[in-house]
């Protein structure tokens, strides 16, 4: 049966005005921020767990597949089809339904956008603290079903660590529940931090409890330049000796720094000759955050840092972290496309990796500026390419699987942060075995026997 | 084939020495805590990894049942038979592999003793913060398996916050290594933490990386009194709404102080008329550690605590914490037989799961001492019975379902540390759906299509 003899259906189940079969439609939600993909046959905007498992349960019958899809601001390619089928767009789905201030979680529909949940609980002195880049365009549904990171994981962990509970429709259409309102709980299997990071291949979440946190009262910022990167590093080293944890520790290359120069055309944010900058973040009470800046700077200085400023008033702070906002769009004035890889090692190796970084710059002629969340050794490493130039992006595509290759040679992820969507679904192997990879495909079944959930994602 | 026939195979893998058959044998390795199960038709014990696989690949082929053993502490008889088969004690397999301080982690043999580990880390100045009260007994493999708990959970998290990758092998017989040495991975589904808490019904793990902390510099216990429960939960919410976020906040009741008066024969650690106590406990550097201190102080004044004590030197946080300590030996004078459940409630739901224990010792006549972790709402809820009277006992047996049919009616859940095992099995559907269940068995499948791996564990 082909999807749109499925339309008349899903019009009854969710009425005309949520069923969309128009090519704008078809191609918006066709893509995401991979700028990838195939169009989707139809796309259904569903209102309530109810109408999403309805449509499951349509699909499910007529073995169509369905692809659930957030924010669509996916690196990967996650929320898109890959072989047509039927989008279901959560966007519908996107109320705080509780903040519980006593026992510290919030209940969300799985559309609500992360910062906005973040200024909520904010408001009464709570922190929901994952912060993905993208945390004004992207969802909470997203955010688990990727297990988005962002600079503050080193302190805080990444969406893994504070989500509690979640309902979720599976791909044969029942609603399941997983987890709860409390933090301890040994009943049965894990199921939620197994849907946590599964790419949508599982089940469809349609509810999220959350953990929270008390805010921390003070941030204090402090930016340091280096001579070298091996410098950069010693200073991450020497602080987590310090016994220090630092809410982010972000190190930005110099490659980086010169396209920020080169973008702005001034290096008042990016100082010149410098090899690495580290931006570090303490926050906590106001006696410790004094505290622990303290032995920051002690561990940035003695590691070599040519310059160290502090700020603690947010405009300050603001500014400190100005750079790191402004790379994303330095970056394209280097080249039109940015292939954007979020590579993970454990951190005493991140000078391995720019050494490996270094060489793929030499032996295949490419620009790779690399910044990242030092502290977790989760590093972005973007290809720079000219589309047009067929050798360039050959190169690029060789240099992408070495840098892979070495990754895993260094006992690192090929990816921290944005999965692997379709498409890095070619690398799978590269760092998961045979029996592994067989493994997954057997819990794939043991959720989807027909196959129908964003089929074309993660295995190869 | 019968277990017994396989000896011979088992003794050419293994060595003589390491296949045990004799009645002692079987009889130590067939019960854990619990003191129940039956014994074991041989034990072995292998001292690697693929000793292990070796012995599961000849169990697999013949469909003999194999139980995974760690310390043998379990609550719920995770770790004994359940309908004879082969025990594997991985005893031999206790070896800390490395500390590495630069990347915060360490990676321990399944065997290693938690408390040995907690030494071992904090003379580098780092934190296994995980602390189950066996944990002198306890081992890091058992700890992951039943994802133990503790004090220090409401701050630090479970065993599951600290467990980074594990190797393990499959019931089929195949080695798989999930996770890594980084915090941030997202390839692939979180098989980690999936087998954290799965009973060693879906693997058996043969090496587990653990992420550590930096070790709080400084410590202080505060110890109040109260007049109620209510007065002392509302102290908890108290706290929360000053935003601290102590390390421990543990609540012992009436009931348990006067069997602790009565096993010392004096009040001195449990003052008379007192309805219940928090032991409260802040940790960090040492200006936190002071303002967040005074801050419990207020909140539990304020919430009506009677008596107020402080301790930051060891040995008077040592006292403090005794009344905590003497609890398990005390409770032993109320009756032989503990009942011994560890429900738990969303925080704010303590007064209405302390209701439901005093409507409990009503009806049934039972004494019902709790205690527990009340920052979590985890509540350790023991019914004491002399299980010569058998009316008694059928009353208790009453008491345990109402209780686990009130906790999940207060959206809270029927085990919050010890897991399921065997004993729990039969509460399994008044805290899962059908759906869920069946979910949770076609996963087990995924991955023990034989069903040969710890059978007669958590599924009804």
């Amino acid at each position: 049966m082909s999807p749109l003899q499925l339309v008349d259906d899903l019009q009854s189940v969710l009425g005309a005005e949520h069923v969309r079969t128009d090519d704008g439609s078809r191609l918006v939600y066709g893509t995401d921020a991979l700028k990838k993909g195939q169009p989707a046959d139809a796309v259904v905007l569903p209102g309530t767990t109810e109408e999403v498992a309805a449509v499951v349960r349509l699909c499910a019958e007529h073995r169509i597949p369905i692809v659930p899809r957030g924010g669509g601001t996916g690196y990967t390619g996650g929320a898109v089809p890959t072989r047509g089928g039927i989008v279901i767009s959560l966007e519908r789905m996107n109320r705080i339904l509780e903040i519980d201030e006593a026992n510290l979680l919030a209940v969300v529909e799985p559309n609500v956008v992360t910062g906005d949940l973040q200024d909520a609980v904010e408001k009464v002195g709570l922190f929901y603290p994952p912060d993905p880049a993208s945390l004004r365009q992207s969802v909470i549904g997203g955010n688990v079903a990727e297990c988005a990171g962002g600079p503050r994981a080193f302190k805080y962990g990444t969406t893994k660590q504070y989500v509690l509970g979640l309902e979720a429709v599976l791909p044969t259409g029942e609603i399941v529940e997983t987890g709860g309102k409390v933090v301890k709980n040994v009943v049965g299997y894990d199921l939620t931090h197994l849907l946590v990071g599964s790419e949508g291949t599982l089940a469809i979440i349609t509810k999220v409890i959350l953990r929270l946190v008390p805010k921390p009262p003070v941030q204090e910022t402090l930016r340091a330049t280096f001579p070298s990167v091996e410098a950069a590093v010693n200073a991450v080293t020497e602080i987590i000796r310090a016994r220090v944890v630092p809410a982010a520790v972000e190190l930005i290359d110099g490659d980086s720094l010169d396209a920020v120069a080169n973008y702005l055309q001034t290096r008042s944010l990016a100082p010149e000759g410098t090899a690495a900058i580290l931006l570090v973040e303490v926050d906590g009470v106001p006696a410790a955050v004094a505290e622990e800046a303290k032995r920051v700077e002690r561990a940035l200085v003695e590691s070599g840092a040519t310059e160290v400023l502090h700020a603690r008033d947010q405009a300050d702070r603001e500014e400190l972290w100005r750079v790191r906002r402004e790379l994303s769009l330095s970056l394209k004035t280097l080249a039109p496309l940015k292939i954007n890889h979020d590579v993970v090692v454990p951190k005493g190796r991140i000078p391995a990796l720019f050494d490996l970084v270094r060489r793929l710059r030499g032996e295949y002629g490419l620009r790779i500026p690399c910044f990242g969340h030092a502290g977790d050794g989760n590093i972005h490493v973007n290809i720079m390419v000219d589309p047009a130039d067929e050798r360039q992006l050959r190169n690029a595509r060789e240099a992408e699987r070495v840098l892979f290759e070495g990754v895993v040679a260094l006992e690192g992820s090929i990816s921290g942060e944005h999965g692997i969507g379709f498409s890095k679904a070619r690398f799978l192997p590269i760092e998961l075995s045979a029996d592994e990879i067989a493994l997954m495909k057997r819990v794939k079944a043991a959720f989807d026997p027909h196959g129908i959930l964003n089929p074309g994602k993660i295995f190869p």
